[in-house]
């Protein structure tokens, strides 16, 4: 694009933007991914439950008050982005459409429609077309997972994954979050706590992740959901993936214990040239000192972290590689690549107008 | 042994049993586990460093004072347990058995020496010499592992197996509990704390083990035991096992995301079938509820924990089961391993005496 031609004023205004679920921990990441990546906001339009209508809430510095989400709620608005759980995405996101906006939906409820795009631009920015009326964001693994995948999946053919996950409770939104603090506040001072969110307590506690278990295979929701999107987000349908999710009592950034098969030998060191300064990624890999991908270091980070990568002495024919991946779950896992979804929409409509 | 048939008296009689490492969280383990296991003991000798020599502990009710570890601590002692690392047993170990003792250690002093039992009595009981002068104890992830592994490494043949942990702080020692208690408690307070043991924060924080990496593999410490004391508890020389050592922040229970691949095909309800009710292993296996390992289960318990048995989806030849383990590092994966394997030796004696 020539900057010295003028562009039409529908591509070059700042979108309206709405935020559905706006009060809850991915709402809020959404307000603060835009800031922080400087997305052009002509009106940010928050939407809630009827409960939460009335709060005052703060988007780059300034307070907008929270409406409630109703049918009329989309006149005008460019991009919605949906963060209110999947039945609500099943009935608004066609009102919003109708209304001619596009929506950007991080529940699950579009992400295996065949019509519906699901994207991780690092992964398949060339699956989103530019005239999308509704985008799926992944499940938070799968994002993360692909993220780091992406350098190694255009390189070099991946026959295998598997993986075991170290999620933090922000999966599990606010209320879970608060319940690991709390609980473990009590434990630590001897206190009576009664979890409301689990069935157990969460405090210095792992578990298998929460989501039911489906009885044919015996993997739960979650692990279901990786398989599933990781395969199309690479358009590998039958890509075998092994797949363990856990929760662990962190607060917001997802490990991924990573194992990746090639169909022929690829080192360990090509694989680090690949990783290193790949988009979204930031290479934590330092033997010497043991310095590798930490909860503590990726959260509030827009990177995911890659490192401890070697050859996996398990395969004896050498072609497979283990890495640890750590990621923010409500940044890359969530809102963030929910908001560079919008970017690259954005990006096409300015770059066919110009 | 026929109940009427009389006893020499050297059989019969309690051992004198010593504890190196008495004031350490294994040696404590150890207590707690001769007590509760109603181990006969007819005097017990707690040695540890000069430092903690006077400091009064109890076992079983009654004081006991530990004494300063000296050359001159083995005189009568039968059985020797040693909890106080590598450079004290290499040393110490021979001046125990000279002095007549038989001793079982808890280091990475011996595990790899040829001439010396490396054992899980659920496991490799056999591999135990009724006339052990010493007797290596494993690793905590390896004795939890080859705990659940050892009835299906009995009735079939184990191919390759894929773990990734879920470490403790116990693992760490007294120290590490500490700082994984402390630090959280100054993040809930948003109070300062700077970490002493580890060169980073613990609280909601997982990391790479922090045991040195090999520079040739990039695996680290705890891995390659892992690896090489499972092939030799299994006699395995060769099997193929990748490993991922991950600390977690949760105090005294480890867990294991494992794989298993087989020669020929396994079903999971053979595996569940293997699993339950065998030594030292507890089914906790609930799809229905969502009910599997943890530690907050598996803390304080002699059992390991097994459950979320399925077939792994990663495996297109269906030859993999994937479970999900939990032990007590400071008991089946430190003390209460060591004290079986005591009272293995015992029954071997008697059995012999009769």
């Amino acid at each position: 694009m020539n900057a010295h031609t003028p562009q039409p004023a529908s591509v070059i205004a700042a979108p309206v933007i709405a935020i559905v679920g706006a009060t809850g921990v991915v709402g809020q990441a959404l307000r603060d991914s835009l800031a922080r990546r400087h997305f052009a906001v002509s009106e940010l339009r928050l939407l809630a439950s009827a409960r939460s209508a009335g709060q005052v809430l703060r988007f780059d510095g300034a307070p907008v008050t929270v409406q409630e989400l109703t049918e009329d709620s989309f006149a005008g608005v460019d991009i919605a982005f949906f963060a209110a759980g999947a039945t609500i995405s099943r009935k608004f996101a066609p009102i919003a459409v109708a209304a001619g906006a596009k929506v950007i939906d991080n529940s699950s409820a579009f992400r295996m429609q065949e019509d519906i795009a699901l994207v991780v631009p690092e992964a398949n920015a060339h699956a989103l077309p530019a005239d999308a009326q509704i985008v799926a964001n992944p499940n938070c693994i799968a994002a993360i997972l692909t993220t780091a995948l992406a350098p190694l999946h255009q390189r070099w053919s991946i026959t295998r994954l598997a993986l075991t996950t170290y999620q933090a409770a922000s999966g599990g939104g606010a209320a879970m979050m608060d319940e690991l603090r709390d609980g473990t506040r009590a434990l630590l001072e001897g206190a009576d706590f009664t979890p409301q969110v689990l069935p157990h307590s969460y405090a210095f506690n792992f578990f298998s992740h929460n989501a039911d278990i489906d009885p044919e295979t015996g993997y739960n929701g979650e692990e279901l959901k990786v398989i599933a999107e990781t395969r199309r987000i690479f358009d590998q349908p039958s890509l075998p993936i092994s797949v363990t999710c856990i929760r662990v009592p962190v607060l917001r950034a997802h490990g991924i214990a990573l194992s990746v098969r090639f169909a022929d030998h690829v080192g360990a060191d090509s694989i680090r040239s690949a990783l290193d300064g790949a988009p979204g990624l930031r290479l934590v890999d330092d033997p010497a000192s043991n310095h590798f991908p930490m909860p503590s270091e990726a959260s509030g980070q827009e990177d995911v972290l890659v490192g401890r990568i070697r050859t996996d002495l398990g395969d004896p024919s050498g072609r497979t590689i283990t890495m640890f991946v750590v990621g923010d779950q409500l940044l890359k896992g969530a809102a963030q690549n929910a908001v560079q979804i919008a970017e690259t929409l954005q990006a096409a409509a300015k770059s066919r107008a110009a």
